[in-house]
């Protein structure tokens, strides 16, 4: 039984930009050469979320149409008076979805459906570098 | 420790059926024989979510209310003109409630409250066979 | 590898009251002497929630109301009809939220960002004496 941590690091959009990460973690998986156990995936940052949905562009679109609807930009949330950057609506997205998410693998592979991805959102309001954490616990 | 990998299977009603999985998932973790870890319980599939919940009828009939006020079943989702299946809802809802769980078990039990259930929510538009993935970690 | 248990024991003001937990769950960690690894948080009870957010006044603020608006108090909901106790709310934002939380630590430290805090929320409608559930597991 082991630990092993992994890094993904990539800039985005901001702007509920969504970024598919299901390869990406998949390779980081095989260098591993675990093959049962469960990955902790999470974002340092208060802006950022994660889940799991079928990647196609009409769901994309419905994504950010849901959040902007439960969560609009222009609303006057109170955190846009504290340091006026305008991003009250990011975080409460953020908190909402969760920055974590834990997921089985089994003989090598991710436990998903066979349309089911993991996505990485960016809610904050402008372009970031981003680093998740990977955390593979198996053996 | 160990990894141990458990699966429950059993077929839904779709539209919102919610499934009291807590028994099995009980049972499950007396068969591991271990005493002390987590289980990570997760869906393959992108239109399953799980959560928690205290597990009676007038609870079940305000989360299918929730989820039929934030994301309503008829709306026009451009998911819907990708397969044309109607389904946008069911990805949208379980997108946001999310697709796995983790918990703590302690002495042969899972930590819960008095009344608090584990719950597997089908929002699929129709009926479905579902298996969950049970992953245990602990000693 | 280890699993080491540990509790946070605290009292609540209801009503969407939020605990920054962020610095209890640190000094355990500091006590199971583990360098990497995950830790489990759950609350035990159906009427309580964790995530992570930016801790401050204004999203403090901004996280009352956006549960106020989703899943506003005064709303009718079937589960009143059976306890009485006019908490139907509580369980929704409690089911939607999340019960449970999963973050990674690395060289003895959580990994969060900067100004990022584990917060527990109590959305009974009343105080509560709460127990919440750590499980580290790592080496």
């Amino acid at each position: 039984m082991k630990v092993l941590t992994e890094y993904l690091n990539f800039s985005t959009r901001g702007n509920a930009d969504i970024i598919n990460i299901t390869g990406q973690i998949d390779s980081k998986l095989k260098d591993t050469r675990l093959k049962n156990g469960i990955v902790n995936i999470s974002i340092a940052g208060s802006t950022g979320g994660l889940t799991t949905c079928e990647y196609e562009p009409g769901l994309e679109q419905d994504l950010k149409d849901l959040f902007e609807k439960i969560i609009p930009q222009n609303r006057g949330y109170v955190h846009n008076n504290t340091w006026g950057n305008g991003n009250g609506h990011s975080h409460l997205r953020a908190s909402l979805l969760g920055s974590s998410l834990t997921l089985p693998f089994s003989n090598d592979s991710l436990v998903l459906g066979r349309w089911q991805q993991i996505i990485f959102i960016d809610f904050d309001n402008r372009s970031r570098k981003r680093r998740i954490t990977l955390q593979f616990i198996g053996e």
